[in-house]
């Protein structure tokens, strides 16, 4: 990996991040500063079908964010794949104890990363790095 | 719209055809064709965590494809945002009356459009242009 794909890398795991701190933090002067300046903007909420356009994501993002109480949200073992002026996050996505996979696609815009698109939904699954359940009989 | 930017959201439909006919059809060698040719792909089937990598990629496909039987799967309402190099597919995949929500990313490479991404999951939405659901009462 060069110093100039490691920097980039860096980059986008930070606006992955943010992305998430805003979330959890409900803050939606954020939020809309994270989402790309075009209105071909994309959302797939858990269980929701696709929410098109930079004004309904942001409508949903509203509503989401407004609701309380707001659980912190964290990237767990984030994955980065640089495709030119694109950028994709494959990451879990942890709330407590709960556990969703999320793809998140950033493009870069005006000398930052910023998202064009955010899926995330239910599994059964959790990441190798995770706490055992607090249920789990130990043996 | 310019021609060369329709021409390029028609071949990336089309990609995203393909993959659903080689989904459908079991044709394990056009999926593996339609991925590309590079390491670092991933994949979040409905419920699993995000597989990583070609072959483990590649690996979860062969055992859906071959477990019968083989439902059609069509995409619905597809939306394709260009980003240079990469090329997002947000749609709806019907599965008989079943629905999920799915995003597709593309990448081009040697000339056509192949996947990097795929994540695909449950919505209890329907597309705006699906037949209405059978069981619906029509008054």
């Amino acid at each position: 990996m060069t110093d100039r794909e490691d920097a980039e890398r860096q980059a986008v795991t930070a606006a992955n991040a943010e992305f998430y701190r805003a979330f959890g933090a409900g803050d939606m002067e954020a939020m809309d500063a994270l989402w790309a300046d075009r209105g071909e903007v994309t959302c797939i909420h858990p269980g929701w079908p696709p929410v098109r356009g930079r004004a309904d994501v942001m409508a949903s993002w509203r509503g989401i964010l407004a609701a309380p109480p707001r659980p912190a949200v964290q990237p767990v073992e984030e994955q980065v794949t640089l495709m030119g002026d694109a950028a994709l996050v494959v990451c879990f996505e942890a709330i407590g104890e709960i556990f969703l996979a999320a793809t998140n696609l950033f493009l870069r815009q005006g000398g930052s990363w910023r998202l064009v698109h955010h899926h995330a939904g239910v599994t059964e699954h959790r990441p190798k790095t995770a706490r055992p359940k607090p249920s789990a009989t130990l043996h």
